[in-house]
């Protein structure tokens, strides 16, 4: 590593003007934050689509925007709405945020009120439909199939339907007004219709409509086998202080709440595809044979809704297969291929048919080192590399069908960036819109506009609409957002890169000045880290996607830092194996090159280093003031991972193997085995509740520390989960700012 | 309160030399500290008696003392006593610590060995009977009847018996070698033959042989229907780091442990008195109908075997009647008396008959105010008052059957002193032994003797053995153990009064000042408190009852004050009571007036205070924290109540009555509501598994302190219970002192 070029590079690229500018109160940075909506948040719009119509939704009015000019142009009031559902003696709604535009054809908007759902035609001034769901309702996942605009009027035909969860059973309901109840024995052990494989493998849901939404294929989860973490429920909603029990039976005693959490190596839960037909009443099952240590994930249907395909990855995580199923009899058909890796394979997008050719899909896959997009034949058979580089594809935005292209995002543009892309059939891609920072976009159903809410280091918030036919033309920009910090005394930041561990590799840096820098003094520094797979601190985004809380202390006058070591998201595939097996080894490495890094700025008072970072990070903060006990003063860990032996299968084991195949690599990364090494200042926080780092966790490593005769501090948020949010998230900075004023300054 | 006499008798007790004086460690004085029984305990014998000669036990041999001059004989040695096992075939025993001997007239000795019991005849060297309880027998209660002795070889009469339990069933074993299973359907919800009522009302144990043990009284407690609090067992004995689940069931996650925790105003189990006859094999219940929320408590026997005598408390707990029952029938007899409290009665004494007339007992009361003896007939006539004054009898140790005399611990001596007294039938009482400080004593057989283990402020420990029968007579002074603080540096100290917040009560402080103490400088104070009933903190055993960490404390540069408020023990029933239906409310009118007197003191700097204590002293401290937050600047609460609704239901009723009925007594005192006042640093320490003051205390706390956005500090000792015993009480202590040093000094 270079300092001196390092040095020479380092300019800063806000010289704010200090005069007249407010500081920062904590309230004002973090979410949950009284001023935090006011102070750090841009001026935002709610825009969606009808058809290819933009609609700017508001409380009181829905408008179309102009796609040419943005003038605007009233489509509904809630006045009219409220009309409408008072003259069909119907409670009226009280604002049109909630509401969507199922068909571009037709003068239906879907309004959402509570527990109510409501389809209104505004033209014929009639409520469609409306249904009072059970307050319970859960997973909520509605189907407008296209087949209902045969339908010359606007009531619509029965395949209208919604699929939603009550107490763990799957229903639903469809146009005709009926609830099929598909499962009735739904418990704690065996959920139906919900997300499944505590949500890895790109898993997010448990229902999927079948295109015509005359099938519903769903998730089944059976965990009666899965230990149960004996979550307490401490505080109860029930008693309010001074209350009496309200009945003989109760008591304000403290519940339990047993949580089935498969832990790394032992027995997991099992996962059946169920297919629900609403017409028949009937349910089947895929015939996948015993489902014992299998994941099925990644579900998709065939364009004609006759056949189901899912990715089957088996519980080493290194082997998987495209799997085709007969959706009428659950007979699987064939597996198309399958895919290997000697690490891990993992599989996060389901297969997408073209909606110009069905027999053909597009595949995403890391298998040259970054996730790109294959267009598969329905054999099976590897038709094209569609796109290629040494960049990631994040995701298939979706498709214009005229012009035979997919729209998706990609950060080709820069490492730090998401852009969005269009790519036709012979590979050619094309950067779509404003190509600094990072591009969060919807698309019309044409796939003709997209919607492109973007901001970079220097934009705080600009909605353009984007035309995806010419890339040539401007897009219109709807919304320029003037940046709430601007009245504030906002400290210098500067990106950059420096060379990990292996000597080799770039890694992105964030580096913070104290507010009202002063380069005679020498400062402390505190390292914010996470540092885990599927994440990253450093992005193009607003001011590069600093933290509220990092801005907060440079303004106490600490220098903050923050390093995407290797193992982090959106740098390739080799970049984020080089942790496997041995989770925080080479993170830590390159932690210490941040830390060389920071000890070699004059104004760095090296004696000072903290570290403060949750969940991964909580692990990372951990691991690095036991491992390198002489480097770090302080440090605050949040949620941590104490030992992947108490974490669960799915995440753990891609990383880790299991206990029983890597007990050297789980030794080594055990924080319990380096209680003992602790020196400096380690305040360890946790949710109560937490049900994804479990207090066990803590707990174990406090004990660990005991029996060493080394000393933690601790602090807790009794029923949080795993982050802690509202309110509590802000007196949680307060905590950790505290400690960092009570121990390092 | 007259400030200039307070300091006028201001003299201090103890000049030590410092020069070459060690300074203590943690270690010395805390323990579980490794150096802390070589540096802390003064020297110790154990001793016990055979019939009216005085045993020694040591490891080697057991040694007869001459009570005229302290000569020793060696009486059994532990190569004798192998020899004995090993020509029977039996294993060897190791030490000769755990002996007893049965009879005056027997050359018995009864040894534990693990789990073996063995008593061997040394005359007549064999092996009288032997036997190995399974590894969960507890709750050992050995009967060796004066029948017994009818037999003129040593060969046993089957009235010899012992009871024990095994997962809370009750199993008796008989000398034939019978085991007798008394209950077979004992579970964490039905308790057999052990302590119920939570140990309150004096209740210690679950068994009670009849004189002649013929008859086995016994509790049973049903607390099904008492709510559950959800243990968690975090730290598992069986999963050390890395290992693999045992099986393809066990699992490294945490286990849940529900322990029935009636609280104060809920549903509270039922208790049942049985009665079981070894011979027949029969067990009876005593007719008392439905029990629900009434109190069995101070079982007693007539001296023929023939009535069971109880004292039964109802659940307001100011209502209580001696009942008298048929232990042949289990019906009941009569009510001897009763006795009612217009704040509460809690009786702790079962009655106890004279040796010398079976128509006569001793009832223990506080009726007048102050713990008494009185003598009753069986007819529940109340006869004399044995004793009577400003004093508190602490218990009944024996009697002299030929003097007929009473033997009893008082502190009629002084306030802060326990001594032994007798007295006889007239009331004459007599002073037995040294009249200063401490003393524990332990009765001959005859009553002639009592071996008198002691201490005061100067005396390390002394042990006499004194004779009842002649108070002129000099005591034998068997050990004169020196004092290891001799040999360090130990600060100054004073024990004196000041007033209460009543203007007129006396309470007893001690001030320890900082080692090397410049009064010319401002120290920093740390006030240590308890302040609930049953309980003390400064007396006249060795260094007036200072704790090791007050020591310490002390060389760390702090003055050290402790005051025992009202409603603290020893002080008479209008003192305890004083506190009735508001705990912590009086006692820290108190304690304020503590700070009142440490704030007069010159070298004391009255900004920085802090406060410290455990259990009912951490609720203190969290109280003193909330109620006065200008007052202290830091506290560290371990243990503590926060709210009397999360407490029990026998000690918490007595005190504060139910939530139903003092609503306003709970709501006053209830800390949740104060947590908003809190300014000062608070540290809240808990054991993880705390089963008395269980962890919804300080959990509430914390999550009441997080909403009202105030801001403790905590710390856990997972899987420790109420309080850290062995290292981790050492490294409670660096934790507690590390909290001082960090913020008041």
């Amino acid at each position: 590593m270079n300092k001196t070029t390092l040095l020479s590079i380092f300019t800063f690229f806000t010289l704010p003007l200090m005069a007249q500018k407010s500081t920062f109160t904590l309230n004002d940075l973090i979410p949950g934050g009284s001023s935090y909506y006011r102070n750090s948040v841009p001026e935002n719009k709610y825009l969606t689509w009808w058809g290819d119509e933009c609609i700017e939704q508001d409380i009181h009015e829905c408008r179309i925007i102009n796609k040419k000019d943005g003038s605007v142009q009233t489509l509904i009031t809630l006045e009219q709405i409220n009309d409408i559902l008072q003259t069909a003696d119907r409670k009226i709604v009280r604002h049109l945020y909630d509401t969507s535009f199922p068909y571009a054809e037709k003068s239906l908007v879907l309004l959402s009120d509570s527990n109510r759902r409501i389809l209104i035609d505004w033209k014929e001034k009639n409520v469609v439909w409306e249904t009072a769901l059970d307050i319970k309702a859960a997973h909520l996942d509605w189907n407008f199939p296209a087949s209902a605009l045969n339908s010359q009027s606007s009531t619509l035909s029965p395949q209208l339907s919604l699929a939603y969860t009550i107490d763990h059973n799957l229903y639903v309901l469809t146009a005709d007004g009926k609830t099929h109840q598909v499962s009735s024995d739904g418990s704690i052990d065996l959920i139906y219709g919900e997300s499944v494989h505590r949500e890895e493998f790109g898993i997010s849901k448990g229902t999927f409509w079948s295109p015509d939404g005359a099938l519903l294929a769903f998730y089944k989860m059976d965990q009666s086998m899965v230990s149960k973490f004996p979550q307490v429920n401490i505080t109860l909603p029930e008693y309010p202080v001074n209350s009496q029990p309200s009945s003989a039976t109760s008591s304000r005693c403290a519940t339990m709440s047993p949580d089935p959490y498969p832990m790394a190596g032992e027995t997991s839960h099992k996962v059946y595809v169920g297919i629900f037909n609403p017409q028949t009443d009937k349910t089947l099952y895929l015939n996948t044979g015993d489902p014992t240590d299998r994941y099925f994930t990644n579900i998709a249907w065939s364009p004609d809704g006759k056949k189901l395909y899912l990715i089957e990855l088996n519980r080493d995580q290194n082997h998987g297969s495209l799997d085709e199923y007969d959706a009428l009899t659950g007979e699987k058909l064939r597996t198309l291929f399958t895919e290997d890796n000697d690490k891990y394979f993992e599989p996060l997008h389901p297969i997408q048919f073209l909606p110009w050719d069905d027999t053909k899909f597009i595949y995403q896959t890391r298998k040259d080192g970054y996730n790109h997009l294959y267009i598969y034949n329905v054999e099976g058979k590897c038709l094209q590399q569609l796109t290629k580089g040494t960049f990631e594809v994040f995701d298939v935005l979706g498709f214009n069908k005229a012009q035979k292209t997919i729209l998706y995002a990609s950060n080709e543009q820069d490492p730090l960036q998401q852009n969005v892309y269009s790519v036709d059939m012979k590979g050619r891609r094309t950067l779509l819109g404003n190509k600094t920072g990072w591009h969060n976009a919807t698309l019309s159903e044409s796939g003709n506009y997209f919607i492109d809410n973007y901001s970079s280091p220097t934009i705080a918030r600009n909605i353009d609409i984007v035309s995806t036919l010419n890339s040539k033309s401007s897009p219109l920009n709807y919304l320029t957002a003037s940046d709430p910090w601007d009245q504030f005394q906002v400290p210098e930041m500067k990106v950059g890169t420096i060379k990990a561990a292996d000597g080799v590799t770039d890694l992105y840096y964030r580096l913070i000045l104290p507010t009202n820098f002063d380069p005679s003094k020498k400062y402390p520094a505190v390292i914010y880290v996470y540092g885990g797979p599927h994440a990253h601190n450093i992005d193009a985004s607003r001011h590069w996607g600093v933290r509220g809380w990092d801005i907060w202390m440079a303004q106490q006058g600490y220098v903050m830092f923050c390093l995407d070591n290797r193992g982090s998201e959106h740098r390739g595939l080799a970049f984020e194996q080089a942790t496997f097996r041995q989770l925080g080894v080479e993170e830590m490495k390159d932690q210490l090159c941040g830390v060389e890094y920071l000890k070699s700025l004059p104004f760095v008072d090296g004696d000072r280093l903290g570290v403060h970072g949750w969940s991964y990070g909580g692990y990372m903060t951990t691991s690095l003031m036991t491992t390198y006990p002489d480097v770090f003063k302080v440090g605050v860990a949040g949620g941590p991972v104490i030992d992947w032996h108490f974490y669960e299968v799915m995440y753990g084991e891609r990383y880790m193997d299991t206990p029983q195949t890597n007990p050297e690599g789980y030794e080594k990364t055990s924080l319990l085995n380096k209680a003992k090494n602790l020196k400096g200042r380690l305040l360890i926080i946790y949710g109560g509740n937490d049900p994804i780092c479990v207090p066990q966790h803590t707990l174990s490593f406090m004990r660990a520390c005991i029996d060493a005769d080394t000393y933690p501090d601790l602090f807790t948020y009794p029923g949080d989960e795993h982050n802690m949010m509202g309110t509590d998230r802000v007196h949680l900075h307060n905590i950790i700012t505290r400690y960092f004023e009570d121990h390092l300054k």
